[in-house]
C-alpha cells in the first residue's frame, strides 16, 4: 500500500511528525543569530544526552564521518590501537584505522557473540610499556543484534591508564545509557538517524580533555573532518562550514521530545521493546541470533531457519513493514527487527504478529498461531 | 517580522515551497528498491546539470567535503600542485592543500579582481617536464563576487597535458554554464544550498575518466571521502555510507524543478539578475567591489562607502531581507547582495529597493530616490 511502509530497520528510524514539520521549514542563514540560538540550545541538548561535559560537535555527514573523525583527531601514523571485531561496523573500525597506517590489534569474537572484556583486560595488563594508543569498539553491533559490555571494556582501559576509548554508539546512544564521564569515554561517536529520531545526514562526537591532548599530538591529515575548528566555532555556537540547517531544526525538536520523556523512560522503553522481540520470536520457535543476555536495546536478530530475505518481503508486501536483512555473508540467513528510536509498543506488537503471520504461511513456524503475539504481549505488560 | 525574512546570501539559498514539501516525507530505507530508483534518477539530472558523460558522486556533507574528495582522491603527498587564489575560497584551496602536504605554487589576485589565465599559462608553459600534477581554483568566488575565466584557464591545462583541473563550481554551478565536458574539467564540486536550491548538507563532485586513474595512484589516506566505493556504489544506484535521504528527495525535485525551466533559462535569469543588481548599485553611486566585466551571476558584492554591517542590519530589520556580510578583512566594508538559486526578479528589485531605502535613510546615497530601483528594472527588461 502506497505510502504505509514502517521502517523497522536500524536506521533511518520512524521520524515525529512534529520533527518532519520543524524540519521543512525555509532554511536560515547559518551565520545568522537565530541559527547560533538554535545551535546552543542542541548543544546543551545533546550534553544531556550524552550525560557529559565533554564537548559534542556536529558534523553534516554520516555516523561514519562521526567515526573516522574519532580517529584522525587523536592518533598520529603508526600508532598502536587494539580494535574490537565482533561484525561488520567492528570491521569497519579496523578498515578504517588501516587506511590511516595505524597498527591495528584486533580482539575478535564470532559475529552473534559479544566481545570478551577479560580479552581486553589481558592485552591491556601486558602491555606495560603502555604503547597502546587506543581501546576502539562499537557499543551495539548493528549487524548481529549485540550489545558489547562497554562499562567493563572501558573499566580496563581506564586501569591501563595511557589507551583512550573510542566507541561507536551509533545505535546505543539514545537507547541504552552511555555514560560518557562516569564511564570515561573519550571518543563517541553517533549518527542522526538512529536513536535520535531523525532523518540521516547529521553525526556527532564527544571528546574528552584526554581526546583533545591527544588532538593537539595526532599528525594525521584532515580537513573537513578536523575538530579543532569544530570547538573553536561551537564555542561562538557556530559551525566551521554551512551546516544542515534543516537537519539542526529537527534535531532541536526531537531532543525536546527526547528531553520531555526522560532518559530513563527511553532507556525502558527500548529494554522492554527488546523483551518483546526476544519473547516474541522465542515463543515462535525460531533462533534469535544473538548470544543468550546480549541482545542489543536497538535491535534483535533473528535466525528463522527458513529463507530469510523471503520472509522480509512477505513482512514488506503483506504487512507494509520494513524489516532490515542480514549483511555479508548473513543475508538470507538472519533478519532484524529495529526497535530503535521513535518506536512504541504497538510497533512492537505489530511486526512480532507480522513475523507470526509470514512465518505461518511459509509453512515454518512450530508452534500454534498467536503464541508470537501473547509473548509478546506479556513481555510488554510484565 | 516573525517568519518573513528572505534570504538573498550566497548560502543558504531560497527553498521552493514544493521542494519543502518533498523533503518534509518520512524517510524511506537508504537500501530500499524505491531509493535506489531515486538515485538512478537524481544522478541522470545531475549529469544534466554538469554537462557531463562523467561519474557525478552524492557526498553528505558540506562544499567543502566535496573540495576535499577532490583533492585526496586525485593526488599523492608531496605532489606540486597549482592554486588560483583572490578571495576566502581560493585561500581554502591552499589551506586544504597544505593540510594533505601537497606542494602548493600560488597565483594570486587581490579581493576583487579575478585571476589572470596568462598567469597560469606562463607557469604551466614553463613546466616543461610535467611536474605540475593539478590546477586547483574556484569558479565564482563567493567572498568577493568575482567569476573568474574557468574557461580560458582549463585551456592552458589542457594545452600542459598533464595536469588535471579541480574546480570549485560551489556557487557557479546552476547559475553559469560549466560544461564539464567541452571545457575538460576534472574535478567539479558543488553544494546543495546553492544554484540546487534544497538546504545544505549534501555537496557533490564529478569525476573524469583522467581523475580515475590519478584515484588509482593517490596514496593520500582517506575513508569516508574515498570516491572509490562511491563510484562502485552508484553503479547500482545505491550509497556507500546512510545518506541524507530526505535531502535527496529535495534534490529530485529541485532538479525536475531546473529541467523544467531548462539550462539556458536559468543561465538568463542569473545573467539578468546580475545586471539589475550592478545596475541598481551604480545609479544609486555605490561601487562593485568586484572589477568591472567580472561580476559573479550568483553574487554582486558592493563596497557602499559606509558602514556596510549597519547597512545589513538596517535592511534585515526594516524590510526582511537578508544580505551577506563581508568575510575576514571586508567584514563592515562591504555587503554581497546574494541572487543565486530560487530568485526571481521580484526578489532582486526589492533587494535594490530596501538597499536604496537603507542608504537614503543612512545620509549616504549620492542620488535621488528611485534610481536604484530604475536602473534595476530597465535592466530586468532590457
Amino acid at each position: 500500500m502506497k505510502d504505509k511502509l514502517t521502517l523497522m530497520i536500524p536506521g533511518p528510524t520512524p521520524v515525529p511528525e512534529t520533527v518532519l514539520r520543524a524540519m521543512g521549514r525555509h532554511p536560515i542563514g547559518h551565520r545568522s543569530g537565530a541559527f547560533q540560538a538554535s545551535v546552543a540550545r542542541t548543544t546543551a541538548q545533546l550534553k544531556w544526552l550524552h550525560q557529559t561535559s565533554n564537548d559534542v560537535l556536529v558534523i553534516t555527514g554520516s555516523g561514519t564521518a562521526a567515526m573516522e573523525a574519532g580517529i584522525i583527531n587523536t592518533l598520529s601514523r603508526g600508532d598502536r590501537v587494539l580494535c574490537g571485531d565482533n561484525g561488520k561496523f567492528g570491521e569497519r573500525w579496523v578498515n578504517l584505522c588501516q587506511a590511516y597506517g595505524l597498527a591495528v590489534e584486533t580482539i575478535k569474537a564470532a559475529w552473534g557473540q559479544p566481545l570478551d572484556p577479560s580479552a581486553f583486560q589481558a592485552v591491556l595488563e601486558a602491555d606495560t610499556e603502555k604503547r597502546i594508543r587506543a581501546v576502539i569498539l562499537t557499543h551495539s553491533e548493528t549487524s548481529t543484534g549485540v550489545i558489547n559490555d562497554l562499562e567493563a571494556i572501558a573499566g580496563h582501559v581506564r586501569a591501563h591508564g595511557r589507551a583512550l576509548t573510542l566507541v561507536d554508539c551509533v545505535t546505543s546512544l539514545g537507547a541504552t545509557t552511555v555514560p560518557v564521564d562516569a564511564w570515561g569515554l573519550d571518543v563517541v561517536a553517533s549518527g542522526s538517524q538512529k536513536g535520535y529520531m531523525i532523518p540521516p545526514g547529521l553525526s556527532f562526537v564527544s571528546m574528552s580533555a584526554r581526546a583533545w591532548e591527544a588532538h593537539g599530538r595526532s599528525d594525521l591529515p584532515k580537513f573537513y573532518l578536523d575538530l579543532g575548528p569544530y570547538r573553536k566555532s561551537a564555542a561562538r555556537n557556530s559551525n566551521p562550514f554551512t551546516p544542515a540547517v534543516n537537519l539542526y531544526f529537527a534535531l532541536e525538536t526531537a531532543l525536546e521530545m527526547m528531553q520531555a520523556e526522560g532518559l530513563e523512560a527511553i532507556f525502558a522503553r527500548h529494554a522492554r521493546h527488546r523483551a518483546a522481540a526476544q519473547a516474541g520470536m522465542k515463543a515462535l520457535g525460531v533462533n534469535l541470533f544473538s548470544a543468550e543476555g546480549c541482545g542489543s536495546p536497538a535491535i534483535t536478530a533473528v535466525d528463522p531457519g527458513c529463507d530469510a530475505e523471503a520472509l522480509r518481503q512477505l513482512v514488506k508486501n503483506k504487512y507494509d513493514i520494513l524489516l532490515a536483512g542480514g549483511q555479508d555473508h548473513l543475508k538470507g540467513r538472519i533478519f532484524r527487527i529495529g526497535h530503535l528510536g521513535f518506536v512504541c509498543d504497538r510497533d512492537v506488537l505489530t511486526a512480532v504478529a507480522a513475523i507470526e503471520g509470514a512465518l505461518l504461511e511459509m509453512g515454518v513456524a512450530c508452534v500454534e498461531a498467536g503464541a508470537g503475539v501473547a509473548a509478546a504481549a506479556r513481555a510488554l505488560n510484565a
